[in-house]
């Protein structure tokens, strides 16, 4: 339907449960780059440390492109079966981006000038003088906006599988990434054919502490 | 009403949307045991790598402990105002608990065993040999967490703010935090009162290459 944006529904709470990593896709479906603009739109909603947004996506569709990436995978088809491969990267430097960031914040009239300015020298400083302090906090964003993307292509009725096996090195040298982007996982996103497997949880109580350790 | 869990319905196209990041609360309000465990058995859904699971809550509700966190966390009165805090934590020996996860999982009958022993001694061997190899994983499935528990939050009708902004060594002293867990951010939950504070997105364009550098 033409206006699929505008009306498309779905309940949190589904989602989040019949959210599975799938291994196996449909070959023959593809995102249109409607469809794919819109679940990263979805996606760039997330938070980010100081809203410095340092996630960039590398979106990988073309079936050569595809084929490219197979053996750096680890051969595992669901990069070449699922209609797109999304490489969500950190970029290292994304502290670099404050001042045009914040500056649209003062442009929309979100935050007084002076309040910009400060904020910007603070965060030059901090990152600036030691920007290995943002790595860890540029790989949690990217984590972040991970989970969006992969429930945002669940309530479109898509599936996705979050990769952490491959040749990261490889990848990066494969597809000419910037040495500033580290790769944070590969997310194939398509129609997925049969069934999830099946996974096990830590309960509540095995992973939670109450008020102090 | 009773049956609140059941009954519960968002759409998440809504909860997307409507998540920002809110820094006053209203300190009258206090989740109940029963929902506390529901957000985190919500949160927990999320998917990690190997499905190992590396990430643990610290729950902090009590009045007297929101207050020994508050001067670690820069006098922000989100920390006493929220009805609780969430402190996600990465375990960066969250490998050790492969042979007890994979054990379930083959309790369930969702793996053979011969597969869960030749994973569980892959894994071993490649972490164990070289644990700091999993320090970065575990930050990033702690950002998966910590953005399910987020929406989860918002679906809920409840409203969070993403924390990096505390000392994290005065943190982990003040709460005991084991050597192991790793602070990713704290979250706090609760009721919010005003506005939240608005911010601006870098363009999918601006974000995204298509097929390769």
């Amino acid at each position: 339907m033409s206006n699929e944006v505008e009306v498309k529904k779905a309940d949190f709470f589904e989602v989040i449960r019949e959210r599975h990593s799938f291994r196996s896709y449909d070959p023959s479906y593809k995102m249109s780059e409607e469809e794919i603009r819109s679940l990263l739109e979805d996606a760039i909603l997330s938070p980010s440390s100081s809203n410095l947004q340092p996630w960039r996506f590398l979106v990988i569709q073309d079936q050569a492109s595809k084929e490219k990436l197979l053996p750096i995978a680890n051969n595992q088809q669901q990069v070449v079966q699922a209609s797109i491969v999304v490489a969500v990267l950190a970029d290292l430097e994304g502290f670099k981006q404050a001042e045009l960031i914040y500056g649209r914040t003062v442009d929309n009239g979100y935050m007084p000038e002076e309040m910009v300015k400060a904020y910007t020298a603070r965060l030059a400083g901090f990152y600036g003088e030691q920007p290995e302090r943002y790595h860890n906090t540029a790989l949690i964003d990217g984590g972040l906006i991970s989970m969006q993307l992969m429930l945002a292509a669940k309530a479109r009725g898509l599936d996705t599988v979050p990769m952490g096996g491959y040749d990261a090195d490889k990848f990066v040298e494969a597809f000419n990434v910037p040495a500033n982007l580290k790769p944070v996982m590969l997310i194939p996103v398509g129609k997925a054919v049969g069934e999830a497997r099946k996974s096990v949880r830590l309960s509540v109580d095995e992973v939670t502490t109450w008020e102090s350790f």
